[in-house]
């Protein structure tokens, strides 16, 4: 009779209770309460689910204890893990492999004494256990790596086909059909000898592959779009997206990269080289059980996985493991960049073993500079840095307006966006000698002193030099226009080459201007350590300091954008000039705002992650910005019932545990999933009535008769007509208190550098309040829209007035088009403003998410765009199981 | 008479107290306390000394109040800096620093509304504010380089001195007085002919600099003494040791370094290098009060200008930043890496400006490496990272031997010590060509390739193979000994080159291996992919990778290691191999223990540092390691003689507040510094008496009438015959508390990341103890203890024996020379043992400490060495006052 009352609860509506009985959030009714004397402080109490104590000698005889709140306390986090949208707690992460490792010790100490003889198979094991970690970052390393190699040739071979064709195979690219032989071969051949069926050919492919990657990514995996990285900068800091680095994401982006660079989109491989490198550490690594369960090794892997895409993009493992370092973790202790170290190491040698195409080397672009620079030449480094510091400003502010109205209007258009960019891309680039080409190679080109017989195109030419110079500030100046469109359209996309690209063509152009000045007035006191007769500027260095100024202008990075600059070309003797340049750069982009695109990102879609790199000054204490009034339970007196009204009706993700709700005394704290948890064994196995009452505390003198209770379920205690049910080793006993005087800054240090997911705040043993994350980004948000009030009206009706040109603009060619083909051609767009309300979006198992849900990140109108506190748009932010 | 009450307290019989009433530390008497009730959760209350919590709206009105809490609280802030062997509290140290700046914002607010027209001035001076830290930075960062630069040139030409002088002008050394000429010139000439003679004038030139050094060091600046590596990562991590970073340091560092090393002793720069720099830097900031007061902003110059030591010691700008972040700091935020980097620019562009004798370039020895590295290799390459790993557990393990004897019987004859090793090395090494000459040459040499003309003392010659091998095999084993007696000894003395000469010189040796292995089996399947008939193995590469897995060995660093190798020699296509060889070292030496030298050191000196490196896993709460009753003040009701009694009686670093000693509630903690300046202000300014009782916390109701206050003595509210001083803006009044059944791992994750000087443990509002970082040490020690009990006994006696032959042969020597003599001549040995018992030891001014502070580390016989728990030989960490 209790299992069907149990199953009941499954029900839409199961046993009620009154009305004026249901707990709500804000007044809980007064149960009865029987006050718990807690054991006093620092007794061994082994009812606690996720944290042990006892001292070194008790440990032994705890042993079962320990196992039986084992295997519930990693089926909990198992079930944590699936939970999306939430966040990790590392403190209890932490506390939970303590006791792991802890039970694990016992188990060996036990073992040995018993069966001493069994050793060697344990110690195999053991070493096993213990090299696992290595096992898998090798694994994984391997992996990235061969996926680098893979995701080379595809790119290198699908950008040569836009050009022409291998009389010899199909399959073969440029490089390997006119293998050995320099400057092409007649086996390898144009598609025409007419340069515009070359052009429509080229714009063909170009559409084709942007086409053919939107669609991919659209169908079966809408997150693997775009960069990745502040998403998974999120992941990191411990929130949970689900499907986010999944096998399908992985797949798809392997796919999607090569058709979206090879289609001429001024996209770059790094930020997706991350997001699939991250995504083959977290698919390998939940193989290893070791990893399925434990949040903090995973977050070691990730970072690991992250320099690795970094280090097999540039070739570069030291600029990887900074990458990460700087960029992409917000705790990187040297344990995990050991771990880092090693599997950039593996992925880059496998990369440099597979090498598929070059010599050998890991250098991407082998530069020699034979000539030292001069100190006059500081003032332009300058002038780059400063141009390095305005070109990441310009195009975060531009292209955060774009992906605004992207977000807007065209979210339900993403395939037929990315064709119409490509399509786009290809017409107006493919007439400038330095856009057709692949952005590596085109960097490569204009790297590369003019002495020693390379020459691209009569780029060295003296003659040349003002069409040389107009042609590269044409290049620079499209390249920036188009980054800005094209970032964040729905295909795997980067955006540090297409910046490395931009920086290159400004620094070769101000190299060549320079070069002219200095040949112009040879004899200048400006120019006096030049050497008469020899060759004294170098353009070529020129493009190497604009490509790294640019990149430290959108990234925001130093250290990491130096060591990757000196891997991708081994250019040793620029140190200095670079380290001025990224100076330069770095000092100039701060004055226009903090962070770099990533980290505007994420304050863009409203991720809660607070940033390291921010240092806040608010004067206020935590009560200030606390939750005053949380739900809470009392340790006892509450019936089942009662506590599943209380999950009901509000959607926290824990409920802090008080001795009764009028002294408020805190005794612990129980999370959603524990409780739900909880409650669902004690139904199901324990057949407790829904009137039985919960114990979330259990007073020192029955602890010792429960810890020899082997069951995994909450055990039950029939007194009385009424059940007693026993939660307590769910509930932590210690939450991190604070005092509501604290200030707010100390509180955001302990979130920051502690990492739990609450707070409570307790003054003189009594709850006054709970804090988040959530609650101090909500309170910082309001500081800052308090301090810089905006209004984007304006923009809004500009954002609408160049819709309805586009519209105006599609449709007037749709009806064209309809018309010219007499009906049988219609445009996507007539299909697009058909079904607009439909939400358009393929579904792929539990593992892509649908495509609205992407775009439910739906961040516009939130934070540093639309007015916070208050605002009904203010986004996921908002939503109170957020925590 | 009030005054004369006042100051009758500074003479040593005060108005005695009737000792029944004397409060000691366990058992304070109860005398009658007044209950106050403290404001409700949240309110703003402004009498607390260091935080301020107030929302935006009412900043403004405290203005007055800030301002003289800000005197107070910098005054306050002065004198800690002062207290020796202390450690600093982040926690108040980022408070306060909120409130300055929240205090500036308040006052500019103010400024602009009432003179708005004086603007211009006040942004000058705002923008000079703003700036300070970048002029700082960059005044130190030139200093720096001219330090760098001037060390440069006095250890060459002292170098250079030992072997021969220039006829043109006896200031110079070899390269500048052959200027242009290779391989010498007849300007530079050789002492003699008569090489008997010319090895004598460089035996007594090295132990002349070798003596000058170690006087200077012992007379002026004890502290000079070392590498100062260890000493600094503490420092860094908040521990005080005043004249550690002071002007004598650095001038006697500065100068005992170049003679230190021309004197040949195997000793190397970079630890100095490290320690000048910081010295620099502490002694330029001081110089600005921002840095003055500000103990977070002073940290972050001294880790700007670790960087900077190591940057200008190997020319390796990145490395220096890295090397910081990996070994020096256990706190590296991104604005800290920020500031590194600039100030490692800095400091290297300056000492590439200055560059006395080099060629313009950084890169200290410049190598190209022509030919590529070959798979077959790899299992060379890790017999060489396995070198790296038992060479550095070796010197390690044998290093701390000779430090604990010289500890025990050494530390009375610095400077004879330092002679006569000098005077040995010189003996020793002059036969072998690569250890007569200097470090950082004979690396130069070994790590060319055989092709290009380099040769030296036919190094390169097939048939002198065998020769080399075993000269190179004798260097190698020869310099691991002297490191090993020299490293420690009272001189200027780092351990980097040192290392890396070892590592080169084996790492040649092996390489030459290989080439006559590879060149006798040419057509071995092994070694197929090497091209027939061109030089295949490079066995320049192998002294270069050699050099790195030493150094890595030694320091049990990564990427650092890996950058700065780079940065040393730009040979950047031997990328995998270094990072495979300085992997395998990694993980060779992880098996010989935890940490570096360095880290090894701290533990030896038993000085109070929480490593992050280190992952512990005690299981138990902070209650077993907590103070469990500590000394306590009442809220009120104490006299002030009462409180100068508790002063006087213990040694604590602070007093927690509570309400009274019945009920132990926790209302705030007072540091022994804000008590005894509160008290002595109280006395002295304000007349109280004695008798007046002390209110440390303050009800909100009369905190209204306090904030008028703008006296910034605690105000004395006469209302009956006794009077009451109200202490409570210097309590911090939310001291950090934590339950007592929190483990352990938790309140250490506290200590590292947040950095507080006490944590109080509280259990439902009342105090129930105290922890310090000294308590989880000496936890940590006894279960370490417990778990791998030592006998050291043995060893002791070995050192006895060591010391008996040593004295047995230093008296017979003596004898003799004096028999010689006539008794002219004593050695120092006789003046050493006639004066053991007294301490030897130059003092000067505030600045050196004597010689015998610097031994009182005495760190022997303690932590990892001698028993712990209980041992009476337990160095300082059983200090009392030692928080």
């Amino acid at each position: 009779m209790n299992r069907n009352r149990a199953s009941s609860l499954d029900d839409p509506d199961p046993i009620t209770i009154p009305s004026s009985q249901q707990p709500s959030s804000r007044a809980l009714p007064r149960i009865k309460t029987y006050a718990t004397s807690v054991a006093s402080a620092g007794g061994p109490d082994s009812s606690s689910l996720t944290r042990r104590f006892s001292n070194l000698e008790s440990a032994i005889e705890e042993e079962p204890q320990i196992h039986v709140d084992h295997a519930v306390a990693e089926e909990i986090a198992e079930i944590k893990r699936y939970e999306d949208f939430t966040t990790i707690d590392w403190v209890q992460d932490a506390a939970r492999e303590q006791a792991r490792r802890k039970a694990r010790r016992v188990e060996r100490a036990g073992f040995f004494d018993d069966r001493g003889k069994l050793g060697w198979r344990r110690t195999l094991w053991e070493a096993y256990d213990a090299g696992q970690g290595w096992i898998v970052v090798t694994l994984i390393g391997i992996a990235i790596g061969l996926n680098a190699a893979f995701l080379n040739i595809a790119t290198e071979w699908l950008s040569d086909v836009k050009l022409g064709y291998c009389t010899t195979g199909f399959y073969l690219n440029e490089s390997f059909c006119c293998w050995g032989a320099e400057g092409g071969c007649p086996e390898w051949r144009r598609w025409s000898s007419f340069w515009p069926f070359n052009y429509i050919v080229y714009i063909a492919f170009a559409t084709l592959f942007a086409f053919t990657s939107a669609r991919l990514v659209k169908s079966f995996a809408p997150y693997a779009a775009g960069s990745g990285i502040s998403e998974i900068k999120c992941i990191i800091a411990g929130f949970v997206m689900k499907g986010f680095l999944g096998f399908w994401t992985l797949l798809i982006k392997s796919i999607g990269l090569p058709l979206a660079i090879a289609s001429g989109l001024s996209v770059g491989k790094e930020g997706p080289s991350v997001h699939y490198a991250v995504c083959t550490g977290n698919v390998i690594s939940r193989l290893f059980p070791k990893y399925r369960r434990n949040a903090a090794k995973t977050r070691e892997i990730l970072s690991a996985t992250a320099a690795a895409g970094v280090a097999v993009a540039f070739g570069s493992p030291i600029g990887g493991v900074l990458f990460s370092l700087e960029e992409m973790s917000n705790y990187f202790p040297l344990k995990t960049m050991w771990r880092s170290y090693y599997c950039c190491l593996v992925a880059t040698a496998v990369l440099a073993g597979m090498n598929p195409f070059r010599t050998g080397q890991l250098v991407m672009f082998t530069v020699q500079y034979d000539r030292d620079w001069h100190y006059f030449e500081v003032i332009f480094y300058i002038l780059i840095g400063i141009f390095g510091g305005l070109y990441g400003a310009f195009v975060m502010k531009w292209n955060f307006r774009v992906q605004a109205f992207r977000k807007r209007y065209l979210s339900q258009f993403p395939i037929l966006e990315a064709s119409l960019l490509a399509l786009g891309t290809a017409v107006l680039c493919y007439p400038n000698m330095f856009l057709r080409i692949d952005m590596t190679e085109s960097m490569e080109i204009l790297f590369l002193e003019c002495e020693g017989g390379h020459d691209y195109d009569e780029l060295c030419d003296p003659a040349n030099r003002w069409r040389m110079v107009i042609t590269l500030f044409l290049a620079t100046v499209m390249r920036i226009f188009l980054v800005i469109i094209s970032y964040g359209c729905k295909v795997p996309a980067g955006i540090f080459v297409p910046s490395m690209a931009i920086g290159a063509s400004f620094g070769r152009m101000v190299g060549i201007m320079v070069q002219a000045l200095q040949q112009r007035f040879p004899d200048a006191a400006f120019f006096s350590s030049c050497q008469p007769d020899v060759p004294c500027i170098t353009p070529g260095t020129y493009a190497f300091l604009g490509a790294g100024a640019a990149l430290s202008g959108i990234m925001h990075l130093t250290i990491s954008v130096v060591v990757i600059m000196f891997e991708l070309t081994g250019a040793l003797t620029y140190i200095l000039p670079t380290m001025i340049v990224v100076g330069v750069t770095k000092a100039v982009s701060e004055r226009f705002g903090k962070g770099g695109i990533a980290d505007r990102m994420i304050f863009f879609n409203g991720f809660p992650f607070l940033d390291n790199k921010e240092e806040h000054n608010f004067g206020v204490p935590v009560s200030q910005t606390m939750t005053a009034d949380p739900t809470t339970l009392t340790a006892t007196g509450m019936t089942i019932a009662q506590v599943e009204d209380v999950l009901k009706e509000t959607k926290y993700q824990g409920f802090p545990i008080v001795e009764d709700w009028h002294s408020k005394v805190l005794l612990g704290h129980i999370g959603r999933t524990e409780l739900r948890y909880a409650l669902d064994r004690a139904l199901k196995d324990q057949l407790a009535s829904p009137h039985a009452t919960c114990n979330f505390i259990v007073a020192p003198a029955t602890s010792a008769v429960d810890t020899a209770t082997t069951s995994t379920a909450p055990p039950v205690t029939s007194t009385t007509t009424s059940a007693t049910v026993d939660f307590s080793k769910f509930v932590d006993p210690v939450p991190l208190a604070v005092h509501p005087r604290l200030p707010l800054e100390t509180v955001m240090e302990l979130f920051k550098k502690l990492g739990p997911r609450v707070i409570l705040v307790e003054h003189r043993g009594r709850l006054t309040g709970l804090v988040t994350i959530k609650d101090c980004l909500k309170y910082q948000f309001q500081v800052e829209a308090h301090d810089n009030p905006r209004d984007d009206s304006a923009q809004k009706v500009q954002q609408e007035w160049v819709w309805d040109v586009m519209r105006w603009f599609a449709e007037g060619l749709g009806e064209r088009v309809r018309r010219w083909s007499g009906g049988r051609v219609k445009l996507g767009d007539d299909r697009g403003a058909a079904g607009r309300a439909a939400m358009v979006g393929g579904r792929r198992g539990g593992e892509g998410e649908e495509a609205a849900g992407v775009d439910g990140w739906g961040r516009w109108g939130w934070g540093g765009r639309g007015g916070v506190g208050g605002s009904k748009e203010c986004g996921m932010m908002c939503k109170e199981d957020f925590v």
